[in-house]
């Protein structure tokens, strides 16, 4: 199988699917969140620091999932997750007397994150070609409001919530790879995070990375550069589109 | 809340997503079976009744998900199923010599049935409003290969294998309503069958009836009329977006 460089135009053989991280690499969600609840401040004259506040928001994810990993939380999707975190939040920076359904809104910001620029142009071009579905560890609901809002024409919603596991367990990456009923190399997962393709790879599944330098905020140190030899390394979705054959 | 009966322009209110039906209200499997096997048959100089052949392979659905609902058969989806009786028709109609890979693409002809002359114009204009979604008995694989062939423009596929139970269990109905985040009625199923409707307002879910004539072929005398007074009912998509006001 070809390896392909930056600026090659040598494709993998094979790939029939193409399968995407969201958070990150698709959207920007920090950008998209810090907007939204900026916006949300400004109408009701709430006056506090929202990039600390999301960057604080977003500190639940990981240890998050670890309880459900481990067991001390019963399965819990990510909205559950940025809920409870959310709800802990508006105490700790002294917000009071919202509505339920005013926190339901900011909870649901994550449903209106904004694609980067050249993520529709790409997909588009590689939707004549391939079957895109997304493989996150975002929710159904919020995976599939932000495709309407975005205009993102996936093919399919596949992601955590579905397997009621997180990534990288092996449930999710055997379960997409079952449900799209293809073998292992004929699904190419695409992300910006070196940790979401070594689980690809680990289970067969060619890898595309697409570094997104400001997935992680001002001051990013990692997943600048790919840390293996991945199939694929282009610098956004219109390459992967060109790279890719479409 | 309004009842709509055909010919209506009233929809009911606070609709936000669609999940439909799909083999027999998306799709008329039967023609698009009978033509592919029919086709398949021609290029191989094998001359049987494929009417008949087709017939006896569809016979093993509901016994097969009766199998999985008991435990009989540990879960299997419908490709499954179908691929367990398309060996034994073989054997029984006395093909001989398919090779593993013709097998595969005999019973994935699912993958590619048609959907009938209304429906994409229909699901085009329901899109622009509604979230679209499967709740089908069908697989994944299939369902997505069948979309990007027909040009179906689902935002979401819901189905028995990402539940791993058939409808109407109750797995499969909570199970959407929990993976779309919404109210039961905020939901509307969309069936040529009165059993799926009457397992959708069991959940309280919201109901729309499209009769089929030729679902289930020649001689059909079921669900040729609404058996309930469901909420919508129409005489095909492009009417259903009307009467959803799209």
């Amino acid at each position: 199988m070809a390896r392909t460089q930056r600026g090659s135009d040598i494709s993998p053989d094979g790939v029939k699917a193409t399968a995407f991280d969201v958070f990150g690499t698709v959207v920007d969600w920090r950008r998209s969140i810090i907007e939204e609840l900026r916006a949300f401040g400004q109408a009701k004259g709430i006056s506090i620091k929202w990039d600390a506040f999301v960057h604080d928001w977003k500190s639940c994810y990981r240890p998050g999932m670890h309880a459900v990993r481990t067991g001390k939380l019963p399965w819990t999707n990510v909205a559950g997750i940025h809920r409870r975190k959310l709800d802990a939040l508006l105490v700790e920076y002294g917000i009071h007397g919202l509505s339920e359904a005013e926190k339901i809104l900011l909870n649901r910001a994550w449903h209106r994150c904004h694609p980067r620029p050249d993520v529709v142009a790409g997909l588009t071009r590689l939707k004549k070609t391939y079957m895109l579905s997304t493989l996150s560890n975002g929710d159904v609901a919020c995976l599939v409001t932000m495709a309407k809002g975005g205009g993102l024409p996936w093919d399919c919603i596949l992601c955590a919530e579905v397997f009621r596991h997180y990534k990288p367990d092996p449930e999710v990456l055997r379960g997409a790879i079952e449900l799209l009923a293809l073998e292992p190399q004929e699904i190419m997962m695409v992300a910006a995070h070196n940790h979401d393709l070594r689980a690809a790879r680990s289970h067969g599944m060619r890898t595309a990375f697409v570094p997104r330098s400001s997935g992680y905020g001002p001051g990013q140190t990692s997943d600048l550069k790919p840390e293996d030899d991945w199939d694929v390394v282009v610098g956004d979705f219109r390459e992967l589109a060109a790279v890719m054959g479409t």
